[in-house]
């Protein structure tokens, strides 16, 4: 048992996981829920997610030696600075925001002493929402980023390393800038994209799409309220992002409208080549 | 059983799959397999995806009253005709190319008189490769597009639709006019924005990437030599495919340039909404 009690901060998909995944592998004593929506603390109780339920930080945080805040990124540093007031000394808080160095930033220095935040992000998730689609393997074999600054406590750091890969995830350290730079690559950018093929097709013709398509696209079912403003506390990355998408689209429409053959048999390799290299 | 002899001319994914499926549901009395590479003959061979291997149309053909043509685009119309001069009376003749329009053109009216042809395309396939991933299944619940013109003979296009049917899928007809606009918009399309998004982004990212990255490009992994011609042959609307997604993809790009929240939510939820049409 790495803590005595878990206090996760929003039961959705990612909170209710959590929950299970620290339970099954007995990780933390005792599991404790915060939320708004009484029907997904119900849920989460439920599917044993978590032990005790609570509407308010302030109930819930006391005990707690470990606080995961797992609500929407604009919420997130209101949240952990709500939290960190009142937790108990050597209470460790983190988050799983999907953009970090905003949250960092603006929780950074706002701490009391005795209290230590590192901000996280599991690179784990879906298109589907929810604590009643939690599952306790979500973070196996996903990669989570650690983002610690030069401020943070490295045996918090240690500690919340191994409680990443207690619940199965690869543990990757990154500065909350760099982490935010590699996210709008690997999932920002691509969330984009999916989200404007679909915007793009004309739905006539989805009866006849296959899988291409619906792997294509999938992201694109993803709440908007989610996304939102997971794009705009990563702003400049993004839209450095969109630049570099947008110039690389237009190759290929050049390429085609020449008839290039070989142009474009050359242009497929080249994103042949990345895709190749992260496997099946 | 349907045809007493059907033989398939290119024994890749989609020929071998297709061998499987007819013999797997009886729909056809003996397959017969046309290739280049004697490796791949012998793996549908081993895999009982046809029962006879021959290097050449010419001594595959005679005995056939069903020719289904699965290389690449480019060469479907050459292969169609060679096949066509050798066919027996009341043979039919069908391939399984990604694009019709120019390929029904070509073949069109330079058959003889005694066979029939008219486009397909199976809405099936992978990212993969070769007679070695066939699978009887490939075709089940998946569309297949017959595309008759006004010169087809509609008892052929009866019988090709049983057949379609036959191994599983749910036949839509089209023109091959409109058959292209379709899969420029489901298919081709979206292969170019996926290699697109691979070619973008850092390599060096990969390892905290997870699935909505992998997803969104899985299909950037398939064979540049297949999809150059494809891209090719139905230039026109792909290109007019690209224009529209490259303005939509623009929009998201200045309403996050105007950090417009708002916007951002209602261009989500646009494309959330054709996607949730499809459903997971």
């Amino acid at each position: 048992m790495q803590f005595e009690t878990l206090a996760i901060v929003g039961v959705g998909l990612l909170g209710g996981s959590l929950g299970l995944a620290a339970k099954a592998r007995g990780l933390a004593g005792r599991v404790v829920g915060v939320g708004r929506d009484p029907a997904k603390l119900a849920t989460a109780l439920e599917l044993g997610a978590i032990d005790e339920a609570h509407a308010e930080i302030a109930d819930a945080i006391p005990d707690a030696d470990l606080v995961v805040v797992c609500t929407p990124v604009d919420l997130i540093p209101r949240h952990v600075r709500e939290a960190a007031e009142l937790a108990a000394p050597g209470c460790i808080l983190t988050d799983v925001g999907s953009t970090k160095a905003r949250i960092v930033a603006e929780v950074g220095n706002r701490l009391p002493a005795h209290v230590a935040f590192v901000g996280s992000h599991p690179m784990a998730g879906s298109e589907k929402k929810g604590p009643g689609h939690a599952v306790a393997d979500l973070f196996v074999n996903r990669a989570t980023i650690v983002t610690p600054t030069a401020d943070s406590d490295p045996n918090a750091v240690e500690r919340l390393k191994r409680f990443w890969e207690g619940v199965g995830s690869r543990v990757v350290t990154m500065s909350p800038e760099e982490h935010d730079r590699a996210v709008a690559n690997v999932s920002h950018l691509p969330h984009a994209v999916a989200a404007a093929l679909a915007g793009t097709v004309d739905p006539a013709y989805l009866p006849v799409s296959a899988g291409g398509f619906r792997d294509t696209t999938r992201i694109a079912a993803a709440a908007p309220a989610i996304w939102e403003p997971i794009f705009r506390t990563n702003r400049a990355e993004v839209l450095a992002g969109c630049a570099r998408f947008a110039a690389r689209f237009e190759e290929f429409r050049k390429l085609l409208e020449a008839d290039d053959g070989p142009g474009l048999i050359r242009w497929l390799n080249e994103g042949k080549k990345v895709r190749d290299a992260l496997g099946s």
